[in-house]
């Protein structure tokens, strides 16, 4: 894309005249109000060569904003903490609220680029286009404006401005190291930037190449074409908002396959096997969890299943094994008043283990294909492609260092409605059980009907569903045991 | 207090036997969505010597408890931008919601001992006990429980720990180089720790030792103390919540002074002169700003005033010369839905800079001291204690390598209602004038007598109040400048 932008072309003397004049400001200051009464979030990144003066062209971009509902961020300042939770993480946890915006300096590809050049000194993998491209369409479909920017100058005003900056600073001035450099490597950094602009500039978030060679100009170009996107984004915004079909739960392409028809539900184990094998693979897991931690190798285990199919208790031996300061259990239940306020996947990706530990998930983002399916609660279009969306984002985590293991804790209907009572008729057991299980019971066929399409669709090399045979809760506890360990032994090879 | 500890006491078999009684499981399980239920937040935190199983201990108690609403922290965890923000900002923004649970395994205390061991290595200073009392006091006084736990050994048993611990783990373990060790240093250390119970052993907070010498003992000590703590905080939080006096806005101790009626509104500066100086500090804010980001000299300046005294004009004229990555402009306004669940400082220490930069308040935690008492938003008792929290606080700041500049922004009745028919009549400045703005202007009277006495109980040396003549916008903008301008140059001496 670079190649094809001749530098050096003006706004007229008349426009440049309008950067000084209040009426500017003002625009940029109706058009955010109204993306924040229409709870439009918004995301704009500038990347763009280093010295290109990004601070001021920026600057007055946000001079003109209301400081009310902005943040600027830079992913050359994440701390290593949240770059450990993986390429995507930071962002996603950054995502901005309903009408809020978030300002990017630095951003993915920045984050991706600085990877590549430091190599093994970054704490994170470099990531690749194929990911940004879907992690951008996530954030799209998921009704975010993404308003993209890269500030482009010439070899000669890159040198200028560095000059410039040393005079205004004098002593205080300092190359900031964390950062790569790009001097004395103008053209192999064209390369690497034409190359990122082509292969990622979709037609749902095109780039947008602002001349720097003039600061004012620069700052016009990008302040107007701002007010100009936002203003097309939020017809846009308004007008989806205003076409949800009614959800119907129907699949678009049923599947032929039903997996949890093919489970023998009669398997058991004795005591005395039970006994043995807990304490074989919990010792095993006390060892593996320790290397793991030295390996940087970090594990995301997901627990699905029927009510009262077992997923507390095969937790429970689980953890039993591990050192509480390296896991965390993040139970699941319907969203609450924060997290309904972002995409979906925002309240998984904040509870992402640290690198090396592990994040066991009590019901997980598979709630969009079950219960937002069955329920309506979810427009078709939504979770039909939530599945795509879904392998995306565990192949990311695959791809950095993450070990993935899926449990469906299967059980009959019967064995739920024995269990159901016993907890009825248990005191310290009756809170378990509420009208809402009875409900969801009700609805075991669809519940069925959604299983089955999801584990389906959602079996990856990189992130395999396990099918659990969980009548015999003994049987259940050790197979998971042995699964995570297993899992774990071959990643660690 | 460790002084006075005899370890090695063990509770009877018949005791011990209680431990794998799966009633006990339920006795904390109730306890815990009593909590739950009632909203009662909750800290725990388990401090000790290294190598005194304090994984195991806690594992126990984790074990027990439902996963839904819990959280490990750990301040050997604590990524470097997070301590950056200084020595309690880690902790308040990890406080749990309400009937939510935080355990630290190693908390403040960890950190305070691991700084002052590190010296300069260290990213964040070591507080002293006296911060460490009022902060915990802060908590208490604001409804949150915490129980302080110390896991004590004799160094026979650190010794054996550390080689059992090697048996198990086999080529897995090793020593975590982060942490500081206290092999070979008992006696050191048991005076350090010793020296440190006894100094923050309040009547609030007070420390429980539990005896380390034997697994199961210590385990079963934990366990029950933690049921019995909570149950007898819950009565005294229930009981706190239903007694609540009428809030009346009126003052325990009126002061005499009025710092408001001396300030001299007719102050002005000329165009020429406005230029000139506008230009002049915005060139040496630049400079400053490098400097204090090289030095690591945070900043955080508070903007309070009437309404349309220009906060957002001072603001603007500040901003303006700062690089955008390094400072935020944090507006306040009422607590949403979040930020009610905290305590009232939470929000504004979820916001502190990170090192080396400017956080910008518009509007502040001073709010808990004039809108919440004129509008009897808040106790009598609660605000009147926060002329004193909001001093610790800041002084807590102060200590941490903060400058701290306070602005309040004077402008007369006359001069208020002329800005407030001004914006009324611009169709672009409407929206900044709202029914709410003609109501507090009603209560005009009550808010000079909220903040005469706010500056008089708050203006502390490290931490004083500029009250800024605002009439003429210029005056006032440049007053800021110079004031913001002069308080870096004198930090950064």
């Amino acid at each position: 894309m670079l190649k094809d932008v001749t530098l050096g072309k003006k706004f007229s003397k008349e426009n440049l005249k309008k950067i000084m004049d209040a009426s500017l400001g003002d625009e940029l200051g109706q058009v955010q109000r109204d993306c924040r009464d229409a709870g439009m979030p918004i995301i704009i990144l500038i990347e763009g060569w280093r010295h290109s003066r990004r601070s001021e062209i920026l600057g007055m971009l946000m001079q003109n904003m209301d400081a009310r509902g902005f943040r600027v961020y830079s992913a050359a300042k994440f701390c290593d903490e949240l770059l450990g939770k993986t390429f995507f993480a930071p962002f996603w946890q950054q995502l901005p609220f309903p009408g809020g915006i978030a300002v990017y300096r630095h951003s993915w590809y920045y984050l991706k680029n600085s990877a590549e050049i430091n190599g093994k000194k970054s704490m994170v993998k470099p990531t690749t286009f194929e990911h940004i491209n879907a992690f951008e369409k996530q954030l799209i479909d998921g009704h975010y404006c993404l308003l993209k920017f890269f500030i482009h100058i010439s070899e000669e005003t890159q040198k200028d401005n560095i000059k410039k900056s040393k005079k205004i600073l004098g002593k205080a001035w300092k190359e900031i190291h964390s950062i790569y450099t790009e001097e004395g490597d103008y053209k192999k950094f064209f390369k690497r930037y034409d190359e990122m602009l082509e292969a990622t500039n979709t037609k749902e978030a095109p780039w947008r190449v602002i001349d720097g060679e003039d600061l004012q100009n620069a700052q016009l170009d990008l302040y107007t074409t701002v007010v100009k996107e936002l203003r097309k984004a939020l017809v846009a915004f308004k007008l989806d908002q205003g076409t949800k079909k009614p959800a119907t739960g129907q699949s678009l392409v049923p599947i032929a396959d039903k997996p949890l028809s093919k489970v023998n539900l009669s398997l058991t184990i004795s005591k005395e096997d039970y006994k043995n094998k807990l304490e074989e693979y919990q010792a095993k897991l006390k060892v593996l969890q320790a290397r793991a931690l030295e390996a940087g190798l970090s594990t995301i285990i997901a627990f699905e299943g029927w009510d009262a199919g077992g997923k507390g208790g095969a937790i429970k031996r689980l953890t039993n094994a591990l050192d509480p300061l390296s896991y965390q259990v993040n139970p699941t239940s319907a969203p609450n008043a924060v997290e309904k306020q972002y995409q979906y996947m925002w309240r998984f990706w904040v509870n992402m283990p640290r690198r090396g530990e592990m994040a066991i998930f009590d019901r997980t983002w598979y709630g969009r294909v079950m219960v937002e399916r069955v329920e309506h609660f979810t427009a078709d279009v939504d979770w039909q492609r939530a599945y795509a969306e879904i392998n995306e984002t565990e192949k990311q985590w695959y791809d950095d260092d993450v070990a993935i293991a899926k449990f469906w804790l299967q059980i009959d209907k019967d064995e739920q409605e024995k269990r159901f009572k016993e907890r009825e008729a248990d005191p310290n057991k009756e809170w378990k059980i509420t009208d809402e299980d009875w409900r969801n019971r009700g609805k075991w066929d669809d519940y069925e009907v959604a299983v089955n399409e999801m584990i389906t669709k959602t079996s990856t090399s990189y992130a395999p569903w396990t099918i659990v045979e969980a009548i015999n809760k003994e049987f259940a506890r050790i197979k998971v045991l042995k699964t995570v360990t297993e899992l774990l032994e071959a990643r660690l090879k």
